[in-house]
Protein backbone atom coordinates (compact mmCIF):
# COMPACT_ATOMS: atom_id res chain seq x y z
CA UNK A 1 0.00 0.00 0.00
CA UNK A 2 0.93 3.68 -0.89
CA UNK A 3 0.49 6.33 1.01
CA UNK A 4 -0.31 9.59 -1.21
CA UNK A 5 2.48 12.19 -0.24
CA UNK A 6 0.33 15.74 0.32
CA UNK A 7 3.74 16.93 1.67
CA UNK A 8 6.20 16.60 -1.36
CA UNK A 9 9.83 17.68 -0.03
CA UNK A 10 13.43 17.42 -1.58
CA UNK A 11 11.82 16.21 -4.97
CA UNK A 12 11.30 19.11 -6.88
CA UNK A 13 14.21 21.74 -8.81
CA UNK A 14 12.23 24.83 -7.07
CA UNK A 15 11.16 25.35 -3.77
CA UNK A 16 6.97 25.37 -3.05
CA UNK A 17 4.69 27.18 -0.19
CA UNK A 18 1.79 24.30 0.12
CA UNK A 19 -1.10 25.44 2.14
CA UNK A 20 -2.26 23.29 5.12
CA UNK A 21 -5.83 22.18 4.53
CA UNK A 22 -6.03 19.14 5.61
CA UNK A 23 -3.93 18.95 9.18
CA UNK A 24 -5.97 20.34 11.93
CA UNK A 25 -3.65 21.92 14.64
CA UNK A 26 -5.89 21.06 17.69
CA UNK A 27 -7.90 18.07 17.49
CA UNK A 28 -9.15 18.23 21.53
CA UNK A 29 -11.14 20.58 23.78
CA UNK A 30 -10.78 22.23 26.76
CA UNK A 31 -12.89 19.55 28.71
CA UNK A 32 -9.88 17.48 27.62
CA UNK A 33 -7.13 18.76 29.95
CA UNK A 34 -5.39 21.12 31.38
CA UNK A 35 -5.07 24.07 28.71
CA UNK A 36 -8.29 26.51 28.50
CA UNK A 37 -10.42 27.59 25.90
CA UNK A 38 -8.76 30.95 24.92
CA UNK A 39 -5.22 28.96 24.82
CA UNK A 40 -6.18 26.12 22.86
CA UNK A 41 -7.75 29.10 19.93
CA UNK A 42 -4.68 31.04 19.50
CA UNK A 43 -2.43 27.67 19.72
CA UNK A 44 -4.42 26.91 16.77
CA UNK A 45 -4.17 30.21 15.25
CA UNK A 46 -0.26 30.70 15.98
CA UNK A 47 0.98 27.62 16.52
CA UNK A 48 2.08 27.88 19.86
CA UNK A 49 1.00 28.53 23.65
CA UNK A 50 3.34 29.36 26.26
CA UNK A 51 3.53 28.04 30.11
CA UNK A 52 4.47 30.97 32.68
CA UNK A 53 6.33 28.33 35.43
CA UNK A 54 5.77 24.63 34.06
CA UNK A 55 7.68 23.18 36.91
CA UNK A 56 7.99 24.35 40.38
CA UNK A 57 11.46 26.07 41.84
CA UNK A 58 12.15 23.11 43.38
CA UNK A 59 11.69 20.60 40.72
CA UNK A 60 13.72 22.72 38.30
CA UNK A 61 16.93 22.99 40.69
CA UNK A 62 16.90 19.19 40.36
CA UNK A 63 16.77 19.25 36.73
CA UNK A 64 19.21 21.90 36.30
CA UNK A 65 21.98 19.72 38.56
CA UNK A 66 20.94 16.73 36.25
CA UNK A 67 21.58 18.65 33.25
CA UNK A 68 25.34 19.86 34.55
CA UNK A 69 26.00 16.31 35.84
CA UNK A 70 24.83 14.58 32.06
CA UNK A 71 27.65 17.48 30.91
CA UNK A 72 30.46 15.42 32.83
CA UNK A 73 28.87 11.92 32.89
CA UNK A 74 31.90 9.45 31.62
CA UNK A 75 29.02 6.92 30.93
CA UNK A 76 28.36 9.62 27.83
CA UNK A 77 31.43 8.97 26.55
CA UNK A 78 32.11 8.04 22.75
CA UNK A 79 27.93 7.55 23.14
CA UNK A 80 26.35 8.32 19.32
CA UNK A 81 23.64 10.26 20.99
CA UNK A 82 25.72 13.45 21.91
CA UNK A 83 26.09 15.75 19.36
CA UNK A 84 29.06 18.60 19.65
CA UNK A 85 29.33 22.00 18.04
CA UNK A 86 30.86 22.41 14.86
CA UNK A 87 33.99 24.14 15.60
CA UNK A 88 34.79 23.22 19.39
CA UNK A 89 34.56 19.86 21.20
CA UNK A 90 31.48 21.69 23.24
CA UNK A 91 28.37 19.60 23.58
CA UNK A 92 25.75 21.03 21.90
CA UNK A 93 22.92 18.08 22.28
CA UNK A 94 22.39 15.00 24.13
CA UNK A 95 19.25 12.89 22.60
CA UNK A 96 17.03 10.33 23.99
CA UNK A 97 17.46 11.96 27.68
CA UNK A 98 14.53 10.63 28.66
CA UNK A 99 16.33 6.81 28.09
CA UNK A 100 19.45 8.22 29.71
CA UNK A 101 18.58 10.38 32.44
CA UNK A 102 15.61 8.59 35.01
CA UNK A 103 15.03 12.46 35.82
CA UNK A 104 14.21 13.56 32.61
CA UNK A 105 12.30 10.59 31.65
CA UNK A 106 10.19 10.65 34.31
CA UNK A 107 9.29 14.83 33.97
CA UNK A 108 8.67 14.06 29.95
CA UNK A 109 5.98 11.37 31.02
CA UNK A 110 4.51 13.93 33.37
CA UNK A 111 0.70 14.86 33.15
CA UNK A 112 1.54 18.50 32.50
CA UNK A 113 3.77 17.82 29.44
CA UNK A 114 2.48 14.80 28.20
CA UNK A 115 -1.06 15.59 28.96
CA UNK A 116 -1.00 19.04 27.34
CA UNK A 117 -0.13 16.95 24.29
CA UNK A 118 -2.65 14.61 24.50
CA UNK A 119 -5.10 17.69 24.46
CA UNK A 120 -3.92 18.88 21.55
CA UNK A 121 -3.87 16.05 19.08
CA UNK A 122 -6.81 14.52 20.52
CA UNK A 123 -5.33 11.04 21.12
CA UNK A 124 -2.16 9.10 23.55
CA UNK A 125 1.20 10.01 22.54
CA UNK A 126 4.69 9.03 22.95
CA UNK A 127 8.01 10.44 22.67
CA UNK A 128 9.28 11.00 18.77
CA UNK A 129 12.57 12.70 19.96
CA UNK A 130 13.71 14.03 23.20
CA UNK A 131 16.85 15.86 24.21
CA UNK A 132 18.95 18.54 26.32
CA UNK A 133 20.44 21.54 24.12
CA UNK A 134 23.39 23.84 25.37
CA UNK A 135 23.79 26.80 24.18
CA UNK A 136 27.22 27.71 25.36
CA UNK A 137 27.36 31.36 26.19
CA UNK A 138 30.17 33.61 24.09
CA UNK A 139 29.99 30.79 20.66
CA UNK A 140 26.80 29.44 20.77
CA UNK A 141 25.68 29.04 17.13
CA UNK A 142 22.62 30.09 15.19
CA UNK A 143 19.82 27.14 14.08
CA UNK A 144 18.70 28.41 10.87
CA UNK A 145 15.13 28.41 10.28
CA UNK A 146 13.45 25.12 9.38
CA UNK A 147 10.13 23.18 10.22
CA UNK A 148 10.72 20.29 12.28
CA UNK A 149 7.62 18.19 10.43
CA UNK A 150 9.71 19.10 6.60
CA UNK A 151 12.72 16.49 8.34
CA UNK A 152 10.94 14.24 10.45
CA UNK A 153 8.46 13.66 7.28
CA UNK A 154 11.38 13.41 4.49
CA UNK A 155 13.76 12.00 6.96
CA UNK A 156 11.74 9.84 9.59
CA UNK A 157 8.55 9.09 7.49
CA UNK A 158 6.07 11.26 10.01
CA UNK A 159 2.98 10.89 7.88
CA UNK A 160 1.01 14.31 8.75
CA UNK A 161 1.14 16.91 11.03
CA UNK A 162 -0.04 15.61 14.52
CA UNK A 163 3.13 16.22 16.61
CA UNK A 164 3.85 19.00 19.23
CA UNK A 165 7.57 19.77 20.54
CA UNK A 166 7.77 21.39 24.33
CA UNK A 167 10.50 22.71 25.18
CA UNK A 168 11.28 23.71 28.92
CA UNK A 169 14.06 26.42 29.93
CA UNK A 170 15.98 25.35 32.20
CA UNK A 171 18.44 28.52 32.28
CA UNK A 172 16.86 32.68 32.06
CA UNK A 173 15.48 33.55 27.77
CA UNK A 174 16.95 37.11 27.23
CA UNK A 175 15.99 38.88 24.45
CA UNK A 176 19.64 38.97 23.42
CA UNK A 177 20.70 35.03 24.32
CA UNK A 178 19.70 33.30 20.89
CA UNK A 179 16.33 32.70 22.29
CA UNK A 180 13.54 30.31 20.16
CA UNK A 181 12.14 32.62 17.83
CA UNK A 182 8.59 31.38 15.79
CA UNK A 183 6.92 33.34 12.86
CA UNK A 184 3.38 32.99 14.48
CA UNK A 185 0.88 31.47 12.10
CA UNK A 186 3.62 30.02 9.85
CA UNK A 187 2.26 26.43 10.64
CA UNK A 188 -0.75 26.51 8.17
CA UNK A 189 2.17 26.67 5.06
CA UNK A 190 4.13 23.75 4.04
CA UNK A 191 7.93 25.49 2.60
CA UNK A 192 8.80 22.02 0.60
CA UNK A 193 12.49 22.44 -0.41
CA UNK A 194 15.11 21.69 -2.70
CA UNK A 195 17.59 19.31 -2.67
CA UNK A 196 17.98 15.29 -2.06
CA UNK A 197 18.77 14.09 1.49
CA UNK A 198 22.36 12.37 1.19
CA UNK A 199 22.92 9.10 3.12
CA UNK A 200 23.57 9.65 6.93
CA UNK A 201 22.64 13.25 6.63
CA UNK A 202 21.14 13.41 10.34
CA UNK A 203 25.19 13.32 11.36
CA UNK A 204 26.09 16.57 9.26
CA UNK A 205 22.56 18.12 9.91
CA UNK A 206 22.32 18.27 13.42
CA UNK A 207 24.97 20.36 13.85
CA UNK A 208 24.08 22.68 10.65
CA UNK A 209 21.48 21.64 8.67
CA UNK A 210 22.22 22.48 4.71
CA UNK A 211 19.34 20.42 2.85
CA UNK A 212 15.70 20.58 4.52
CA UNK A 213 16.49 24.54 4.62
CA UNK A 214 13.75 26.76 3.61
CA UNK A 215 14.66 28.94 0.56
CA UNK A 216 15.05 33.27 1.47
CA UNK A 217 12.32 34.06 -0.47
CA UNK A 218 9.72 31.47 1.25
CA UNK A 219 10.94 32.74 4.38
CA UNK A 220 10.87 36.50 3.56
CA UNK A 221 6.95 35.89 2.69
CA UNK A 222 6.16 34.46 5.75
CA UNK A 223 8.04 37.03 7.92
CA UNK A 224 6.48 39.75 6.03
CA UNK A 225 3.27 38.22 6.47
CA UNK A 226 3.17 36.90 10.04
CA UNK A 227 6.27 38.65 11.69
CA UNK A 228 8.76 37.37 14.71
CA UNK A 229 8.35 36.01 18.10
CA UNK A 230 11.02 35.89 20.21
CA UNK A 231 10.36 33.90 23.16
CA UNK A 232 11.67 35.41 26.40
CA UNK A 233 11.06 33.89 30.04
CA UNK A 234 12.97 32.72 33.07
CA UNK A 235 14.05 29.15 33.63
CA UNK A 236 10.95 27.02 34.29
CA UNK A 237 9.03 28.87 31.53
CA UNK A 238 8.10 26.44 28.48
CA UNK A 239 6.82 26.78 24.93
CA UNK A 240 5.14 24.17 22.81
CA UNK A 241 5.06 25.04 19.16
CA UNK A 242 3.07 23.08 16.69
CA UNK A 243 5.48 20.79 14.12
CA UNK A 244 5.17 22.59 11.22
CA UNK A 245 5.73 26.14 13.11
CA UNK A 246 9.09 28.05 10.84
CA UNK A 247 11.69 28.77 13.79
CA UNK A 248 15.21 29.15 14.46
CA UNK A 249 17.27 31.01 16.55
CA UNK A 250 20.65 33.43 16.95
CA UNK A 251 23.63 32.75 17.79
CA UNK A 252 24.64 33.51 21.27
CA UNK A 253 27.90 36.01 21.91
CA UNK A 254 26.48 36.74 25.49
CA UNK A 255 28.70 35.01 28.72
CA UNK A 256 25.07 33.40 29.44
CA UNK A 257 24.32 29.91 28.50
CA UNK A 258 20.99 28.83 27.19
CA UNK A 259 20.14 25.55 28.08
CA UNK A 260 16.88 23.75 27.63
CA UNK A 261 15.03 20.16 27.58
CA UNK A 262 13.30 19.47 23.98
CA UNK A 263 10.42 16.87 23.30
CA UNK A 264 8.35 15.88 20.61
CA UNK A 265 5.26 14.14 21.69
CA UNK A 266 3.52 12.02 18.03
CA UNK A 267 0.29 10.94 18.09
CA UNK A 268 0.00 6.85 17.72
CA UNK A 269 -2.29 7.99 15.01
CA UNK A 270 0.63 9.12 13.07
CA UNK A 271 3.42 6.98 14.09
CA UNK A 272 6.20 7.01 11.16
CA UNK A 273 6.22 5.13 8.01
CA UNK A 274 9.46 4.78 5.95
CA UNK A 275 10.83 7.90 5.00
CA UNK A 276 8.98 9.99 2.12
CA UNK A 277 12.53 11.71 1.22
CA UNK A 278 15.42 9.49 2.05
CA UNK A 279 17.14 6.31 1.94
CA UNK A 280 16.50 5.10 4.95
CA UNK A 281 15.58 6.52 8.54
CA UNK A 282 17.03 7.92 10.51
CA UNK A 283 18.93 5.95 14.00
CA UNK A 284 16.10 5.08 16.81
CA UNK A 285 17.61 7.74 19.35
CA UNK A 286 16.76 10.98 16.93
CA UNK A 287 13.34 9.72 15.28
CA UNK A 288 12.44 6.42 17.18
CA UNK A 289 10.24 3.64 16.00
CA UNK A 290 9.03 2.86 19.04
CA UNK A 291 5.58 3.57 19.45
CA UNK A 292 4.73 2.73 22.86
CA UNK A 293 2.25 5.34 24.32
CA UNK A 294 3.27 7.45 27.41
CA UNK A 295 1.37 5.81 30.28
CA UNK A 296 -1.30 8.16 31.73
CA UNK A 297 -1.09 8.97 35.57
CA UNK B 1 58.70 63.46 24.74
CA UNK B 2 57.06 59.92 25.78
CA UNK B 3 53.33 60.10 26.93
CA UNK B 4 52.64 57.47 29.69
CA UNK B 5 50.54 55.14 28.79
CA UNK B 6 47.41 54.70 31.08
CA UNK B 7 45.93 51.94 29.23
CA UNK B 8 48.62 49.17 28.46
CA UNK B 9 46.58 46.59 26.42
CA UNK B 10 48.16 43.80 23.93
CA UNK B 11 51.39 43.38 25.67
CA UNK B 12 50.65 41.53 28.81
CA UNK B 13 50.72 38.05 29.29
CA UNK B 14 47.67 37.84 31.06
CA UNK B 15 44.64 40.11 30.69
CA UNK B 16 44.01 42.77 33.10
CA UNK B 17 40.98 45.07 34.35
CA UNK B 18 41.57 48.49 34.97
CA UNK B 19 39.81 51.15 36.89
CA UNK B 20 39.01 54.20 35.09
CA UNK B 21 39.49 56.60 37.11
CA UNK B 22 41.29 59.48 35.12
CA UNK B 23 39.10 60.05 32.33
CA UNK B 24 35.48 61.98 32.99
CA UNK B 25 32.58 60.64 30.69
CA UNK B 26 31.13 63.98 30.52
CA UNK B 27 32.90 67.22 29.84
CA UNK B 28 30.10 69.80 29.72
CA UNK B 29 27.01 70.24 31.63
CA UNK B 30 22.97 70.76 30.41
CA UNK B 31 23.90 74.84 29.86
CA UNK B 32 25.79 73.77 27.03
CA UNK B 33 23.57 71.78 24.22
CA UNK B 34 20.62 69.97 23.78
CA UNK B 35 21.06 67.15 25.98
CA UNK B 36 19.16 67.65 29.65
CA UNK B 37 20.89 67.11 32.81
CA UNK B 38 19.29 64.13 33.60
CA UNK B 39 20.29 62.68 30.67
CA UNK B 40 23.78 63.67 30.86
CA UNK B 41 23.82 62.15 34.42
CA UNK B 42 22.80 59.03 32.90
CA UNK B 43 25.31 58.77 30.39
CA UNK B 44 27.98 59.75 32.70
CA UNK B 45 26.58 56.27 34.66
CA UNK B 46 25.77 53.92 31.64
CA UNK B 47 27.79 55.23 29.50
CA UNK B 48 25.08 55.86 26.93
CA UNK B 49 22.21 57.36 26.18
CA UNK B 50 19.42 57.33 23.16
CA UNK B 51 17.51 59.21 21.12
CA UNK B 52 14.11 58.13 20.23
CA UNK B 53 13.92 60.51 16.60
CA UNK B 54 17.30 61.94 15.59
CA UNK B 55 16.31 62.75 11.85
CA UNK B 56 12.72 63.42 10.42
CA UNK B 57 11.04 60.69 8.92
CA UNK B 58 11.69 63.29 5.54
CA UNK B 59 15.45 62.97 6.19
CA UNK B 60 15.07 59.48 6.65
CA UNK B 61 14.07 58.44 3.46
CA UNK B 62 17.07 60.67 2.10
CA UNK B 63 19.20 58.52 4.14
CA UNK B 64 17.50 55.16 3.53
CA UNK B 65 17.97 55.98 -0.42
CA UNK B 66 21.75 57.10 0.11
CA UNK B 67 22.61 54.15 1.80
CA UNK B 68 21.18 52.07 -1.06
CA UNK B 69 22.65 53.47 -3.66
CA UNK B 70 26.01 53.68 -1.97
CA UNK B 71 25.61 49.22 -1.98
CA UNK B 72 25.63 49.76 -5.94
CA UNK B 73 27.83 52.87 -6.89
CA UNK B 74 29.85 51.89 -9.44
CA UNK B 75 32.54 54.46 -8.40
CA UNK B 76 33.07 52.05 -5.15
CA UNK B 77 34.31 49.42 -6.88
CA UNK B 78 37.76 47.92 -5.81
CA UNK B 79 37.80 51.03 -3.06
CA UNK B 80 39.61 49.88 -0.41
CA UNK B 81 36.74 51.70 2.07
CA UNK B 82 34.42 48.99 0.98
CA UNK B 83 34.71 45.93 3.52
CA UNK B 84 32.85 42.84 2.38
CA UNK B 85 31.86 39.92 4.72
CA UNK B 86 34.32 37.23 5.30
CA UNK B 87 32.70 34.01 3.72
CA UNK B 88 30.40 36.28 1.13
CA UNK B 89 31.24 39.03 -1.28
CA UNK B 90 28.40 41.02 0.49
CA UNK B 91 29.22 44.30 1.97
CA UNK B 92 29.68 44.99 5.52
CA UNK B 93 30.60 48.57 5.55
CA UNK B 94 31.47 51.48 4.12
CA UNK B 95 34.38 53.61 5.67
CA UNK B 96 34.50 57.49 5.71
CA UNK B 97 31.27 57.71 4.52
CA UNK B 98 31.57 61.67 5.11
CA UNK B 99 33.66 62.04 3.03
CA UNK B 100 32.52 59.61 -0.15
CA UNK B 101 28.88 61.03 0.16
CA UNK B 102 27.35 64.60 0.59
CA UNK B 103 24.48 63.78 2.09
CA UNK B 104 25.85 61.70 5.09
CA UNK B 105 28.72 64.17 5.24
CA UNK B 106 25.97 67.00 5.55
CA UNK B 107 24.51 64.84 8.66
CA UNK B 108 27.14 64.18 10.87
CA UNK B 109 28.45 67.46 11.09
CA UNK B 110 25.04 68.48 11.78
CA UNK B 111 24.63 70.06 15.19
CA UNK B 112 21.80 67.70 16.32
CA UNK B 113 24.73 65.10 15.89
CA UNK B 114 28.10 66.87 16.55
CA UNK B 115 26.49 69.42 19.19
CA UNK B 116 25.62 66.64 21.51
CA UNK B 117 29.14 65.23 20.99
CA UNK B 118 30.38 68.72 21.89
CA UNK B 119 28.20 69.00 24.87
CA UNK B 120 29.54 65.63 26.01
CA UNK B 121 33.06 66.16 25.52
CA UNK B 122 33.27 69.80 26.06
CA UNK B 123 35.77 70.89 23.63
CA UNK B 124 35.57 71.33 19.72
CA UNK B 125 35.19 68.08 17.90
CA UNK B 126 37.00 65.85 14.56
CA UNK B 127 35.52 62.83 13.28
CA UNK B 128 37.93 59.67 13.96
CA UNK B 129 35.74 57.64 11.73
CA UNK B 130 32.69 56.94 9.93
CA UNK B 131 30.54 54.36 8.60
CA UNK B 132 27.63 52.89 7.33
CA UNK B 133 27.27 49.09 7.89
CA UNK B 134 25.18 46.92 6.64
CA UNK B 135 23.51 43.39 8.69
CA UNK B 136 22.42 41.71 5.77
CA UNK B 137 19.58 39.20 6.51
CA UNK B 138 19.48 35.40 6.96
CA UNK B 139 23.54 35.75 7.41
CA UNK B 140 24.53 38.73 9.19
CA UNK B 141 27.83 37.81 11.40
CA UNK B 142 28.16 38.76 14.92
CA UNK B 143 30.82 41.30 16.08
CA UNK B 144 31.99 39.73 19.37
CA UNK B 145 32.43 42.31 22.65
CA UNK B 146 35.33 44.89 22.40
CA UNK B 147 35.72 48.21 23.50
CA UNK B 148 36.64 50.70 20.81
CA UNK B 149 38.93 52.63 22.59
CA UNK B 150 41.32 49.48 23.22
CA UNK B 151 41.50 49.20 19.68
CA UNK B 152 42.05 53.40 18.75
CA UNK B 153 44.35 53.31 21.64
CA UNK B 154 46.31 49.90 20.62
CA UNK B 155 46.28 50.90 16.53
CA UNK B 156 45.22 54.48 16.12
CA UNK B 157 47.45 56.38 19.33
CA UNK B 158 44.33 58.15 20.90
CA UNK B 159 45.75 58.88 23.83
CA UNK B 160 42.44 59.22 26.46
CA UNK B 161 39.22 57.89 26.52
CA UNK B 162 37.28 61.22 25.34
CA UNK B 163 35.72 60.43 22.23
CA UNK B 164 32.00 59.41 21.40
CA UNK B 165 30.47 57.40 18.67
CA UNK B 166 26.99 57.68 17.32
CA UNK B 167 24.82 55.14 15.58
CA UNK B 168 22.09 56.13 13.52
CA UNK B 169 19.30 53.08 12.98
CA UNK B 170 18.54 53.08 9.13
CA UNK B 171 16.30 50.23 9.71
CA UNK B 172 14.31 49.11 12.96
CA UNK B 173 16.02 47.67 15.03
CA UNK B 174 14.21 44.56 16.96
CA UNK B 175 15.27 42.73 19.29
CA UNK B 176 15.77 39.65 16.57
CA UNK B 177 17.98 41.16 14.23
CA UNK B 178 21.17 41.39 15.42
CA UNK B 179 20.91 45.03 17.53
CA UNK B 180 23.79 46.53 19.21
CA UNK B 181 24.34 45.10 23.03
CA UNK B 182 26.00 47.40 25.59
CA UNK B 183 26.76 46.43 29.50
CA UNK B 184 25.68 49.36 31.01
CA UNK B 185 28.59 51.19 33.01
CA UNK B 186 31.39 48.55 31.60
CA UNK B 187 33.01 51.84 30.42
CA UNK B 188 34.77 52.40 33.80
CA UNK B 189 36.70 49.26 33.74
CA UNK B 190 39.16 49.04 31.14
CA UNK B 191 39.88 45.31 30.02
CA UNK B 192 43.16 45.03 29.02
CA UNK B 193 43.73 42.65 25.93
CA UNK B 194 46.48 39.97 25.61
CA UNK B 195 48.02 39.13 21.92
CA UNK B 196 50.68 41.32 19.66
CA UNK B 197 49.10 43.54 16.88
CA UNK B 198 50.08 41.75 13.39
CA UNK B 199 50.83 44.35 10.95
CA UNK B 200 48.38 45.63 8.93
CA UNK B 201 45.85 43.60 11.22
CA UNK B 202 42.66 45.86 10.31
CA UNK B 203 42.58 43.63 6.94
CA UNK B 204 41.22 41.11 8.93
CA UNK B 205 40.07 42.56 11.58
CA UNK B 206 37.49 44.78 10.26
CA UNK B 207 36.18 41.65 8.99
CA UNK B 208 36.52 39.11 12.72
CA UNK B 209 38.45 40.61 15.42
CA UNK B 210 40.87 37.32 17.39
CA UNK B 211 43.77 40.32 18.76
CA UNK B 212 42.31 42.76 20.60
CA UNK B 213 39.40 40.72 22.09
CA UNK B 214 38.63 40.66 25.54
CA UNK B 215 38.99 37.61 27.73
CA UNK B 216 35.67 35.35 28.45
CA UNK B 217 36.61 35.95 32.46
CA UNK B 218 36.18 39.77 32.24
CA UNK B 219 33.36 39.70 30.13
CA UNK B 220 31.73 37.34 32.34
CA UNK B 221 32.84 39.42 35.47
CA UNK B 222 31.30 43.02 33.16
CA UNK B 223 28.15 40.90 32.69
CA UNK B 224 27.39 39.58 36.02
CA UNK B 225 27.85 43.00 37.46
CA UNK B 226 26.30 45.25 34.66
CA UNK B 227 24.02 43.13 32.50
CA UNK B 228 23.34 43.39 29.22
CA UNK B 229 20.99 45.97 27.47
CA UNK B 230 19.77 45.28 23.73
CA UNK B 231 18.69 48.80 21.92
CA UNK B 232 15.75 48.48 20.09
CA UNK B 233 14.15 51.07 17.86
CA UNK B 234 13.00 51.92 14.99
CA UNK B 235 14.94 53.46 11.80
CA UNK B 236 15.51 57.25 12.73
CA UNK B 237 16.62 56.84 16.72
CA UNK B 238 19.96 56.58 17.13
CA UNK B 239 22.08 55.51 20.58
CA UNK B 240 25.11 57.73 21.83
CA UNK B 241 28.20 55.85 23.32
CA UNK B 242 30.96 56.07 25.07
CA UNK B 243 34.58 55.15 23.52
CA UNK B 244 35.32 52.62 26.10
CA UNK B 245 31.56 50.68 26.65
CA UNK B 246 32.06 46.86 26.16
CA UNK B 247 29.52 46.06 23.69
CA UNK B 248 29.11 43.77 20.89
CA UNK B 249 26.10 42.30 18.57
CA UNK B 250 24.64 39.18 17.69
CA UNK B 251 24.38 37.18 14.69
CA UNK B 252 20.87 37.34 12.29
CA UNK B 253 18.82 34.63 10.69
CA UNK B 254 15.93 36.50 10.58
CA UNK B 255 15.08 37.90 6.76
CA UNK B 256 15.13 41.56 8.34
CA UNK B 257 18.50 43.18 7.46
CA UNK B 258 20.22 45.86 10.00
CA UNK B 259 21.58 49.01 8.62
CA UNK B 260 23.56 51.85 10.35
CA UNK B 261 25.26 55.12 9.87
CA UNK B 262 28.08 55.40 12.65
CA UNK B 263 30.11 58.00 13.26
CA UNK B 264 33.27 58.49 15.82
CA UNK B 265 33.63 61.67 17.55
CA UNK B 266 36.99 62.77 18.92
CA UNK B 267 37.72 65.73 21.17
CA UNK B 268 40.24 68.10 19.73
CA UNK B 269 42.28 67.65 22.75
CA UNK B 270 43.15 64.30 22.49
CA UNK B 271 44.37 63.50 18.97
CA UNK B 272 45.83 60.68 17.71
CA UNK B 273 49.73 60.01 18.54
CA UNK B 274 52.15 57.45 17.61
CA UNK B 275 49.71 54.03 18.39
CA UNK B 276 50.66 52.45 21.04
CA UNK B 277 50.19 49.01 20.36
CA UNK B 278 51.07 48.50 16.80
CA UNK B 279 53.98 48.97 14.30
CA UNK B 280 52.34 52.09 12.91
CA UNK B 281 48.86 53.65 12.96
CA UNK B 282 45.72 52.04 10.41
CA UNK B 283 45.04 53.86 7.67
CA UNK B 284 43.46 57.36 7.45
CA UNK B 285 40.07 56.05 5.89
CA UNK B 286 39.41 53.86 9.09
CA UNK B 287 41.15 56.61 11.98
CA UNK B 288 42.11 59.71 10.68
CA UNK B 289 45.20 62.01 11.39
CA UNK B 290 43.17 64.80 10.23
CA UNK B 291 42.41 66.82 13.44
CA UNK B 292 39.85 69.46 11.30
CA UNK B 293 37.18 70.31 13.74
CA UNK B 294 33.65 69.75 12.76
CA UNK B 295 32.53 73.65 11.64
CA UNK B 296 30.06 74.99 14.53
CA UNK B 297 26.36 76.05 12.69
Amino acid sequence: MTIRDIYPTRTGREPVMLYRTDDPTVYGTATDGPIDADTLDSYGDNGFLTIDQLVSPEELTVYQAELNRLLVDPALNGDERVVREKNSDEIRSIFEVHKISEAFGALLSDDRLAGRARQILGSDVYIHQSRVNYKPGFKGNPFYWHSDFETWHAEDGMPRMRAVSLSLALTDNHAYNGGLMIMPGSHKTFVSCVGETPDDHYRESLKEQEVGTPDETSLSVLAEKYGIELFTGPAGSATMFDCNCMHGSNGNITPFPRSNVFVVYNSVENTCVEPFSAPRPRPDFIGTRDFTPVKRK
